[in-house]
């Protein structure tokens, strides 16, 4: 068989929350020109998904676009896919909103196009096996997937496509060609038609769906795709070389599928090299290298849900999610349902080559809609205990009208969320510094170096100490004895000895009346001295805002001096938070963060190297506040201090 | 930390449908004495698993065993597991069921022990990540599974708990220690003490969850573990030493999980390779050779549901399977209920060193099950049109008061099932023979050698038939054209050249009142010549039986002769079929199988060789019937002739 098929998927997509000015170069240099260019070939026929964001921002800014893709589909060039309206990693959200997400974008493109979708795009090609269940409750009769989940299960042949089920749910399944989407649009012509012929050939059709971005936002394409013509050429090629463009459901009326397959879970290879932890990624490429091609079908590497394990971070807004899906399931508010799927979108609980979790903006939004679900539902105020994050311990939970306080007792006796209410803001949201593989140097890689950063080659000394990583999670309430010598500028690199062993052990939580107790005894080093210390911390909700109740016990027989401090981290941005000696005005004056005659406030930004698309990004993730007092403790002796959190008026 | 704490589980089981001797033997030999012993030792505490079919069993014969257990669990000695009741792999069968195969054990362990179970036995550890959902919906809170599985997640420490969660419902994991399970009862203290002392020494407990057939049942081991002693000397051990022997839920309340993990599907090594066909086997065997330890995480084999693939008579039974359980789950009726689940056990659907899918007892009452559940359910008489086995074309379903018939026009317009009802038999229920690794010699599997097999050194010159193998499945009403010097031997041995293109092949479907009319035109090779032959086979169900009539006709331009055959081929046993030159007569005469003047009816049994615990088996698993007609067809001209499947009168 020597016809040329192909079929042609365009998968575009912008996250909840991402800058408006991103949304509009995304159009100007990329969507419009796309549409505008194909649109002019009403021979060929292609594939569009656009995710839900999208769909929103063109119906209401993007006239021009909306009414191209009216008319393609009208006519009958274009086919559109559905998914989840915004995007979501399918196999991370309950079922039931993973219905509901396909089933939101189905109606929407059945009210606005007069068709439901049979094809869905799956969000990062995330795949579990229990997902054609989901999807055919909503409708759907096939999806998308890399070549690498058909690798896994043995096949060969990734021209053609397959059949799959769960629990007697049938779904067809294309194999997106890897080849393809390193071809286009990134090589010339005589490239893309000796690869073609070569499909031809073996009877099979040419398969790709990608990011629509490779179109002209990704960095240098729009000069490629469009200044220099690539795209107007590669258009006129598929009309003169008689190039069979069919749209995924034509293809899949006139051709059975060539075989039944069960995938394991899977995403395109970097996804799954991604997940892995710098340390895993190596020795996995090394093994890779060493391996002959015929048994690659054996190699895997991470798995997607792995994130939420190598991202404390993605997990908590995982697990947060879940919460308030759980409340929306229970509830059935449809007001808080839409807003939750908005809270659900991919980019944050992840992170490869695209900023995602490391964008706090992506993150501020995810947990705003969250937040504002939350707010349509009826949740009763005061304490919850319940292990809201899944790890087999349980944390306590106080609700009222202007905050929500997580606390971890097991960890700390940490505060790992505070919500301030009247903006939805998770004033917690804050990320780690931690290592990642492209901070690695190649000397690094193969182990004949340990102190030199790849990144640290391009960028100037002062930014080298983002390459410092954080022992323990960025929680606040926590509690730190640091030797009398430390100075705020070792604390902030992480260069300093902690004396005690509170910070991440177990406290030991109690209610009296309407306050949670946290107790702990512990050890600080004071020298070779090991006295032990009693905290108790008593965390305190009111109207005016909370409090935390700070009683040290010196439980050693010798007068000791101690330097302690509480550590306190915020998502707050810069101008979101100013600081006087005894005190810190947040989010213009919102909000009053008042230690109780502390020796000292430190305070530094956050501040996170990450890679992005166009290299690396530095990027403040909040601040961090430690109050610190120093004083003496006779044996037996107790200290007492406390913070306050308050609430001032609009008008202070 | 020096304490030596050691979880102990044993999981007994006996499949729906073995031998009632089988059952006598295991109890004799394995089950009673094991309990015995352990009895005397009231301090040693264990974790015990009996599937449903030993309870059942237990309960109407084992009084002393069951006492034994009633004992034992009333003292606090053993904690009961719960798990599917008819011992099914969860991840296979659909939500509904996976809950209410679990809820059916709890409902026994409460009824009869007062306790419902709080931790599963995982059929054979196939684990999918969905699985905690549906334990928990079932009250789960914890199951065993092997090291392979956290090693695929990058953990190291297996001699701990850890915690997972699917869509918010958590479940509590317990590492399956391998080489404990090599251990146990395999060597002497020595080895074990040592191993212990390693596991006490990084802190952590020795944990074990394993087959209770290895105390007795397995060959060889009744000597060793009781006459010689084997298990008193452990049990002594145990005792003396000071080992501190907990039921998982004494651990599980004492312990909080060391983290938590996120694990691919996957089961024990073994069960993945065996998943995997010969050659992929040998290849995924090279490559693991050379893979270094710490590497081995990266390495998968197969995924369960691949047995799927691999077995086209596996899958055969799961969407049968599948299909029954939807009409149960839509009429919701609990008698029909009871009989899909003991129609979901595991065994049946897969193979490695146990006969399995191999076994035609275990095959025959899997279907008995489903046919007997559906006669308690509402269907309707006559031709359904459906998707049955979701492999994308649409098959036929004839149902009456005595007869399934199911219909594949897309593959030779085969028959795949006739379920004759008043025994609820499937008589298509046999295996076709084919390759497994297991066939291989040492030279073949490094490509040096092709045409001596290992088993085959062992068996004698006449059995090595067996190691030749089908190629096309064992389906019935399949349209052969024979070399007119084709010999019956050769047609059983698949030593002849096919000269239609029929047997497997697409025919189209068309209904003519109550009959289906399947169509093709195909070609018949004679010497050089392409004859064009059109072939209608008319299929009848009616109150005496079903028929299937053939119409061939010569559509090319030249006079031919043809050798035709129609293959069938049914679960028949000896002494349920006699033949005389022009039918064949079954069981006992019921049924009737006429072809209408034959020129010949060619019989064989078929037979498969396969690995077993104690070598190899070689097992009839039906019988081919080939009715052969010669004939003359002048240009143009058409033949006629038929086959009936008459019933009989039973005291014919």
């Amino acid at each position: 068989m020597s016809e040329f098929v192909f079929l042609f998927a365009v998968h575009n997509h912008q996250p909840v929350g991402n800058f408006r000015s991103v949304f509009e170069k995304a159009f100007d240099d990329c969507y419009r020109p796309f549409l505008q260019a194909v649109r002019k070939h009403p021979s060929l026929k292609l594939t569009l998904h656009f995710s839900g964001p999208l769909w929103e921002y063109m119906l209401e800014k993007e006239k021009e676009c909306w009414d191209a893709v009216q008319d393609m589909v009208g006519k009958g060039q274009a086919e559109l896919l559905g998914g989840g309206f915004y995007e979501p990693i399918l196999s991370i959200i309950p079922e039931e909103d993973r219905i509901g997400q396909v089933e939101l974008m189905n109606r929407f493109l059945e009210e606005h196009f007069k068709k439901s979708p049979r094809g869905a795009w799956l969000t990062e090609r995330v795949w579990e096996p229990n997902l054609p269940k989901s999807l055919a409750k909503a409708g759907i009769e096939y999806t998308l997937l890399d070549e690498e989940h058909f690798h896994y299960a043995g096949i060969k042949n990734i021209h053609t496509s397959y059949i799959t089920e769960d629990e007697g749910c049938p779904l067809r399944l294309f194999p997106i060609d890897k080849k393809l989407r390193y071809l286009i649009p990134f090589r010339g012509l005589e490239e893309i038609r000796n690869y073609f012929t070569e499909i031809a050939g073996k009877g099979g059709a040419a398969i790709l769906g990608d990011d629509g971005e490779k179109f002209g936002l990704w960095p240098g394409t729009h000069k490629w795709v469009y200044e220099e013509g690539w795209l107007k050429t590669f258009l006129v090629f598929l009309e003169k070389e008689g190039i069979r463009t069919l749209t995924y459901s034509e293809y899949l009326d006139a051709n059975p599928p060539s075989g039944r397959v069960y995938l394991p879970p899977a995403s395109y290879e970097e996804m799954m090299e991604w997940v892995l932890e710098p340390e895993e990624l190596e020795a996995f490429k090394t093994l890779k290298s060493g391996v002959p091609d015929e048994s690659r079908r054996f190699l895997r590497g991470g798995y997607f849900r792995d994130f939420l394990i190598k991202y404390r971070e993605s997990n908590h807004l995982h697990k947060r999610m879940l919460l308030v899906s759980r409340e929306v399931t229970r509830q059935r508010n449809e007001d808080a349902r839409r807003l939750l799927y908005k809270g659900q979108g991919n980019d944050p609980f992840w992170h490869g080559v695209f900023g995602g979790l490391y964008l706090p903006h992506l993150r501020e939004a995810a947990y705003y809609h969250l937040l504002e679900a939350e707010k349509k539902l009826v949740l009763k105020p005061g304490w919850e205990v319940e292990d809201f994050d899944l790890d087999g311990s349980k944390e306590f939970l106080h609700r009222d009208e202007i905050f929500n306080i997580l606390l971890k007792p097991s960890f700390g006796g940490g505060i790992i969320e505070v919500d301030y209410k009247p903006l939805s803001r998770n004033l917690s949201d804050v990320l780690a510094r931690r290592k990642e593989s492209y901070h690695q140097t190649p000397e690094e890689k193969k182990g004949e170096g340990r102190s030199i950063h790849e990144l640290a080659k391009e960028i100037p000394a002062q930014d080298r100490k983002f390459l410092r990583y954080d022992w323990h999670p960025r929680f606040s309430a926590l509690d730190h004895f640091l030797h009398p010598l430390t100075t705020q500028e070792d604390f902030q690199q992480m260069s300093y000895g902690e004396q005690g062993d509170f910070v991440n052990q177990e406290y030991f939580p109690t209610m009296e009346k309407k306050s949670l107790v946290l107790d702990r005894e512990g050890t600080v080093w004071i020298g070779d001295f090991q006295a032990r210390i009693f905290i108790r911390k008593k965390i305190t909700a009111e109207k005016e805002g909370f409090r935390v109740a700070y009683e040290l016990e010196n439980r050693s027989d010798r007068d000791i001096r101690l330097f302690f401090g509480s550590e306190w981290n915020f998502s707050l941005f810069p101008g979101e938070a100013e600081f006087s000696k005894n005190k810190a005005l947040f989010l213009m004056g919102k909000l009053v963060f008042e230690p109780d005659h502390p020796h000292e406030i430190w305070h530094f930004p956050l501040e996170t190297l990450s890679q992005s698309e166009e290299g690396y990004d530095i990027i403040r993730q909040g601040i961090c506040i430690l109050p610190v007092w120093k004083f003496s403790l006779a044996k037996h002796e107790r200290f007492f201090t406390k913070i306050n959190i308050l609430r001032k008026n609009d008008d202070r």
